[in-house]
């Protein structure tokens, strides 16, 4: 039963070494190379991939009372894929079946069978790119990263940190307490980790395995069962992610039904039900504000963990390095055509413009330069394709076209040239004044970025500040010459709860976060109550319970 | 600024050693001997107590609008201290308007303080029994180390946990990603801790040191602001506490505001609107279900954790010293006349009796001991008043009249002797059928006891564990000499999330939960959302802020 903990275990040392030094650490390679993942890899995760197509999507013995699935990729065709679904209290009921077997296996029996699930899905991470680019519209590159390594990456942090949580509790002590004189009072003690109960992963359509893995390995390490409730238009990832965690539980002699998938159908979605269900105990939520606003307030006593939506700014001060930064922020805006929680939409600029390397800079010419970067990255079409991929859902499609008379249009957005089919846009950029506070002051999902005349860049900082403190933000930006301004910045973002990023000009940029060191949304704004990545995220996924008695003479 | 800090830092490192150890430990003596807290310490304590009586109890610079206070001792006289009263507005605002400077400080510095605060209140234990004896009851022993040392303790243990998760985050790491042949992307990057907003910590009438401080402390040392919430009939043991924190705090130049009183008066208790306030981000309950209930539904947003009330049991499936399991359990039956939340409700003994070392015993010869260790117990009325004190409230005295017609009665209670207006009860003991569940699967606070007859252990062991789970219980113990039955036991317990105690025949009894070794509540049952003792207790009242930026060439 400990086999797969020995194995792995050095794997699991090293994870928690490196969480705890917080430096660059890897074990799931990030380059998609055949040289790293095998020569045939990703012709057989491609094949992988269409053979599921057009077909029912098998998981064996799982709940089911009929079959769902109505997924289309961004890029054109429909997936046609089918799976079991079953409603929420069918799902539930299979899930406590399964749970006392897995609250009686050891911190140490569990540990291992996540590694070997993260390992088992590392080694199938093109069959999975293949999956999360057909159903998010991300770029084949990225869909391989984000939806494999670096989010495996963060599967291994969840474990590792509810690894060292856990074992925190000795399994036994003795207990001695001196009585003057006379003989001592001797006690024996025994603690043991209880899990909470079912635990419910509800997914997103843009990251749905990045963002499910902290919850679902937190979970799962902690020692309870877990239901994993997929976006309905981004199964598939989360349905590859069950199939592979189903089949190492059945090899190590647990039921298969410590994990479920909760797949559902666009408009008849089971996320209400299971949310207020009164044996889920946990809940972990990526999504909107309204909907994660209703998970909080409908959840009952169970602990709720959200990643919600925000505003992310970026300020210009001053740089002294002006293509660099350009550059920087035109690659930020148009990843993944701005569809990540990460991507900047604000960008604050004096309106009496900057100093730069290459002189003055006028509030427009700023704008500019950032457009011209833009424009400049994206000429070549399959270039282009390969950074902005495609637009998961239609509505933002349509928010492009009613963002256009929020400003002054200074580059606009437009399709993606040579994908046929797809739905993409480039990013637009409107410049604005600070005063027009409904036009950049709400969220708009997407390739929409605004440039904001501010009086200088501390009256940028505390408008970026203050709004992440308003409507919540995961990322800030800076540019800025004098470290006095910087570390201010760094003080009134941190008062906002905002994790920011100064003077970015080269291979790094805003959007990212890095596993084991950059922790991912801070829980202190309205942009998520909780960070997925640290000791507070798993804590709470279990309780200790002792026995007690006096020792033996 | 770290002065108190280094002063302090070998109890901090000790007691962060001690928590992870379990092994017994403390820093603040339980014995109220005049060779340790100085020989004048006991006249001290008792006439600074008595100088509060009849007067203003002044905390310089709260502020109020007002003031309050009705308390009357349990032992007669009424206290006749009023104390500064304002709104739940007011008190938000005060607290609010001192947080930045607080939340600024470094973790050191916290730390600092808190150990200093505990010290001091160390230093006044005996004036602080003389306050928890004269609001809650208990008598003047136990007044002085659950209200003295052994709340100090869990203080200290709140400080120590809070310090070693902040701790946990380096302030500053350098990230190093190789870039294959080429140079390596370096950042600098810098975390700190900030807090969540304004902590409510809400006491209750029993215990208004000892449940208060693990989460007064937990919230100040990772630097929240707290307002302490006494319950209105025991304000003075908190007063003195929240005096002792402001004065340290200005002392080493911060708000006083950082720690506030929020007194109340009874029918008038500003606690809904505290709770309600947006601006509380943490609360912390001890008290009714009923009302935990309630805190649970409507403090919004904030972080809840609580502890509520339960039926605790105790299962009888044999003995090999049935006079020290009888002793034992009269102690915990009569120990502040049943009013601790660890003090047993239920004893389940098989109805055809147990094998014991004086023999077979019927389930009345067990009922019997048990009630005739009692009375032994209880004798000598100078002895008996020193264990059971007086009744905190009237109504508990009322409930045991109302209890009698519940079973057949083993034993009555009666009033302590030679404590003339004092509101006193000895245990009422009870024998019930395990089908009258109307009558002991209900919470009767005070010293009621249920002698419950079962089937066999086993069914006690089940029913104890399943009432738990539907009620609450923070302790359970069990008489067995059958070691699989012992772990069998364990295992249904710990499924109910209950603290097991098995075979206490001696100094230690199941109400008693040590520092640095017992986790107090599981948060695993009604009897309570969270331990205030573990490593999750801490690890949400503050989150992590990052800035980065590239490393300088």
């Amino acid at each position: 039963m400990t086999g797969l903990f020995e194995r792995h275990r050095p794997t699991l040392t090293a994870a928690i070494e490196a969480a705890a030094k917080r430096d660059f650490w890897t074990v799931y390679p990030e380059v998609p190379s055949g040289k790293i993942y095998g020569e045939t890899a990703k012709d057989d995760g491609l094949a992988a991939y269409r053979a599921r197509l057009d077909a029912e999507f098998d998981l064996a013995d799982h709940p089911a009372e009929g079959r769902v699935g109505a997924e289309v990729s961004p890029y054109g065709p429909a997936l046609g894929i089918t799976y079991p679904a079953a409603s929420a209290d069918m799902l539930v009921m299979a899930s406590r079946a399964a749970a006392p077997q897995w609250a009686a296996a050891s911190p140490d029996v569990r540990a291992g069978i996540c590694l070997e699930i993260l390992a088992r899905l590392n080694a199938r991470s093109f069959e999975m790119a293949n999956a999360v680019m057909h159903t998010t519209g991300q770029a084949f590159a990225m869909a391989f990263q984000a939806g494999g390594p670096h989010a495996q990456d963060r599967g291994l942090e969840a474990v590792a940190y509810a690894y060292a949580e856990m074992t925190r509790i000795p399994a036994q002590a003795t207990w001695t307490k001196p009585q003057g004189k006379g003989a001592p009072i001797v006690m024996e003690k025994h603690w043991r980790i209880v899990p909470r109960g079912v635990s419910l992963v509800i997914g997103c359509n843009t990251f749905p395995t990045w963002n499910s893995y902290p919850g679902l390995f937190a979970s799962l390490a902690t020692g309870n069962t877990v239901i994993v409730k997929p976006h309905p238009a981004a199964i598939l990832p989360l349905a590859i992610t069950v199939e592979i965690a189903r089949q190492v539980l059945v090899e190590e002699g647990f039921a298969a039904d410590i994990v479920l998938l909760a797949a559902d159908a666009p408009g008849a979605e089971i996320t209400r039900e299971l949310v207020q269900h009164p044996a889920v105990a946990i809940v972990d939520y990526t999504g909107s504000n309204a909907f994660g606003a209703w998970v909080r307030e409908n959840a009952g006593n169970a602990d709720v963990y959200t990643e919600e939506a925000g505003v992310n700014s970026i300020v210009i001060g001053a740089t002294d390095d002006f293509a660099g930064m350009c550059g920087n922020i035109a690659f930020s805006l148009s990843l993944y055509s701005g569809q990540m929680c990460t991507a900047p939409q604000d960008i604050f600029v004096p309106r009496d413009g900057i100093e730069t390397n290459e002189g003055h800079k006028s509030f427009d010419a700023v704008a500019a330069g950032i457009a011209a970067a833009v424009d400049s990255l994206l000429v070549d079409p399959a270039r282009a394709a390969g950074i902005c991929g495609a637009i998961a859902n239609p509505a933002t499609l349509a928010r492009i076209a009613t963002s256009r008379p929020l400003g002054r249009i200074v580059r606009d957005s437009a399709p993606v040239e040579g994908l046929d089919g797809a739905r993409t846009a480039t990013p637009l950029i409107l410049a604005v004044d600070a005063a027009d506070t409904d036009a950049y002051a709400e969220e708009r999902f997407g390739p929409i970025a605004f440039v904001v005349a501010v009086d200088d860049a501390a009256d940028g900082v505390d408008r970026a500040a203050a709004l992440a403190e308003r409507k919540g933000a995961i990322t800030a930006a800076l540019y800025a010459t004098d470290e006095a301004q910087i570390l201010a910045a760094a003080d009134r973002f941190a008062v906002a709860g905002v994790n920011l990023s100064v003077n970015l000009t080269g291979g790094i940029y805003v959007n990212q976060s890095a596993a084991f060191s950059d922790f991912h949304v801070t829980g202190a704004n309205p942009a998520g109550n909780a960070s997925l990545t640290d000791a507070a995220f798993v804590a709470n996924r279990f309780r200790v319970v002792m026995w007690r008695r006096p020792a033996a003479a």
